[in-house]
């Protein structure tokens, strides 16, 4: 999971163990700043893109604008070609961009890494996620009118998230999704949830939820209308996803992984269906 | 507010301009880690002390083993040691203790900070603070049986508590304080609510609330106690508030302040009950 390719806003490309970050940093103090994380594929010429790199800037100039931060889409775009360039490993890698507040006296920071996939993805694409629900405390419409609660902005505050996987991993699980105060399936922490239900695609709306708009849901949805899916944003409770036809958590890098568990139930795969989904977001 | 010594745990004191931290530690990817922030007072010898040490290592070494981190308490008290000898400037200083989950292929990160008091502290304490109220979408229970949500632990993820303060500001006042869904009084974003009612100081309970124990509220109502004062955790609206002889917002290295505005409404000042309470605090 080392980084393999390291870049700087305003810098370009440099070693990747240098440390970038200063100490008072307040992305680093205070989780104040957001980012983005991408999938990048590269063929067997060493030619690498991005996957959805317009939908995931789009996104991060979105969050820097309710961070009322500035965002400077050139200069990442020209980060970003020159990351694509400086890595040149057939096969598929992680992209992450990261924008920070900065230092207290200083403007915004901007970071790239490319790193390897996560080693446990091939294994979890293959088998299916074994899933838990866990409470998110907040209710389904804590959002609205609220915009310093930064729903659908793309944070670097994650630590909820990341002892959320924690404790799906303490019970033997994969993956955790969020269910609000009122029962109300939300999102995972690091994806969109997606089911398939009577002939339909359906997720939680964004908006009131809080909860981030997905780009690889985004994808999907357009691409299945396309094909003849009826797609749906739907508030459900875990009930309606046990009862779901397939149940999908998806995010960028590792794509949408069916779920085979859910609280301690197993659920009986769909090949035909999941491979359909799969391929319709590129994976 | 630059930073003025800089000290990173494994490696002593360095120049507090060095960037320390790598693109992929997750305290900075992730808000994954935790912190602590004193008060340092130094003499005119030129000798510094830290306010409430103890009670600021109790309180982060909870923060780790709530987070799944080891806590190195001697590396720690060696470092702060280290930095009160480098820190030589008569008056009062910011310490910020920060410890990350790490890089991805390495350990945690242990970064420590002194920096001048925030410019604005000065004139606050002298003309209390103005504060609004803010939703903070969660119930007053919603913490209970739900350790992931990661109640009492102050984390590095602190997104929202910056962008509430952003709101507040934005409304002409200096200061929030955090509503639960169903109308309890929390917390600021960087400090506890305390008030005083029929010759009592009260406080909002931690646990199941998700709050933070405040170490200077803690010190405050143990002192309280002691001369005479009852205190109590309670739970309670901002209409509450309103009809409490003096409400104040309580953070280590600001103090305690008195408010002078909620919600628009003034308050008028109780100077003797204040000048008590900022002296049982050391301020």
């Amino acid at each position: 999971m080392a980084v393999q390719v390291l870049g700087v806003l305003g810098n370009g490309i440099l070693d990747p163990a240098t440390p970038v970050v200063r100490a008072d940093d307040a992305g680093l103090t205070r989780g104040d700043g957001c980012f983005e994380g991408c999938r990048v594929r590269t063929d067997t010429a060493g030619h690498t893109r991005v996957d959805k790199l317009d939908r995931h800037v789009a996104r991060m100039a979105r969050s820097c604008a309710a961070l009322d931060m500035p965002f400077d889409e050139a200069g990442w775009r020209t980060l970003v070609e020159q990351a694509c360039r400086a890595w040149t490993v057939a096969g598929e890698a992680a992209l992450k961009l990261v924008q920070t507040r900065g230092p207290a006296d200083g403007g915004p920071t901007g970071l790239l890494t490319v790193s390897p996939l996560p080693p446990d993805y091939p294994r979890q694409r293959r088998e299916g996620l074994r899933v838990v629900s866990l409470a998110r405390g907040l209710s389904a419409d804590a959002f609205a009118e609220a915009p310093w609660l930064l729903g659908g902005v793309k944070t670097l505050s994650y630590a909820v998230n990341m002892a959320a996987q924690r404790e799906a991993e303490r019970r033997g699980a994969d993956e955790a999704i969020f269910v609000a105060a009122d029962g109300a399936v939300l999102e995972a922490p690091t994806g969109s949830v997606v089911w398939a239900l009577d002939g339909g695609l359906h997720t939680t709306p964004t908006g009131d939820t809080g909860i981030l708009a997905g780009t690889t849901q985004q994808l999907l949805f357009e691409r299945a209308a396309d094909v003849g899916w009826a797609t749906f944003e739907t508030l459900a409770t875990v009930e309606d996803l046990h009862a779901a036809a397939v149940v999908w958590v998806i995010s960028s890098v590792r794509g949408p992984v069916d779920v085979i568990e859910l609280d301690g139930k197993a659920r009986s795969r769909k090949p035909v269906i999941d491979a359909e989904v799969r391929a319709l977001c590129d994976f």
